[in-house]
């Protein structure tokens, strides 16, 4: 029997981008945005009107990607899936020009046994075939055809209609039963 | 009615790629290698076996990829295609770390209509959920579950089993008839 196959996401399920955006912002004003992790938060409700389209682009920077944490779980239960399913890594890359190579080394460094063949840049991602896929983002769940499992973060969090995991665990107890 | 969805390759199919060897070649030996265009060529029946090795790398270097020929007639056909199908850029980025940027500035430049959202820098082209293919490579269109057609080149002359258009024209024919 073949491998089903997962397609997981990178940003706020694989890698902290919300803890690069908190970085950066108490550098540039020495304030503290760690409420960007509190259910509901994202940068809209958050961040002062008059500095958002300045935070929004954080991810255009060229080293915004680079070296981000890895989430708690993440890189263990990946390799733990691995052995039993085809794992694709499917990335909004082409939305951030710079992201590409910063996010191709994440994924050199911090899980080397998936290759270049299984790794995908795409923007819609609903030129995705695969089983499931693993996403925080309504908007990348919404128009793929397997399986939509939303990974749980602040801005997500009034999202319905899907079935959520809220944590690495979480998701190796839904792959790995 | 939901416009069908084409998935195109880059490499020998909108980009002159070959002619990138062809030059690179002539600059490190100072000879030509034209026959590389004869159709059933490709590197191991062209090249001297000793010098194999040191061409399959190109593609490796920084600037392989940079202001590549586009084949004629595919930018004008891929942009009528473009009124009447959803179009996806799908290429092997991923194999030739040094690719991403020459290639998205090689979309930005010569396809401005096409955007991030319809890029997709990927290895296996198995993840592609497409109606079509067209690509000039048998790997990829072996694994692809919708219709694959294979664009001619030299490497693919004994290629049988596929839809075979021979050049853009031919694309035009198949696609806007």
């Amino acid at each position: 029997m073949n491998k089903k196959r997962i397609a997981i996401d990178m940003d706020d399920v694989m890698t902290d981008a919300i803890g690069r955006f908190i970085e950066l912002y108490q550098q540039e004003f020495q304030e503290d945005l760690s409420d960007l992790r509190l259910p509901g938060r994202n940068l809209t409700n958050t961040v002062p009107p008059e500095r958002l389209e300045a935070i929004k682009q954080y991810p255009h920077q060229p080293n915004f990607f680079k070296d981000l944490e890895p989430i708690a779980g993440s890189l263990e239960v990946v390799e733990q899936l691995h052995q039993r399913y085809e794992i694709f890594i499917t990335t909004a890359a082409l939305e951030f020009e710079h992201s590409f190579t910063p996010k191709y080394n994440w994924l050199k460094k911090h899980l080397p046994f998936i290759t270049w063949k299984n790794i995908v840049f795409c923007g819609d991602k609903s030129i995705i075939r695969a089983d499931y896929l693993l996403d925080d983002l309504d908007r990348n769940l919404k128009t793929f055809t397997g399986t939509g499992l939303l990974f749980t973060a602040p801005h997500n969090a009034h999202v319905t209609g899907y079935t959520r995991l809220n944590n690495w665990q979480e998701v190796a107890a839904y792959f790995l039963h």
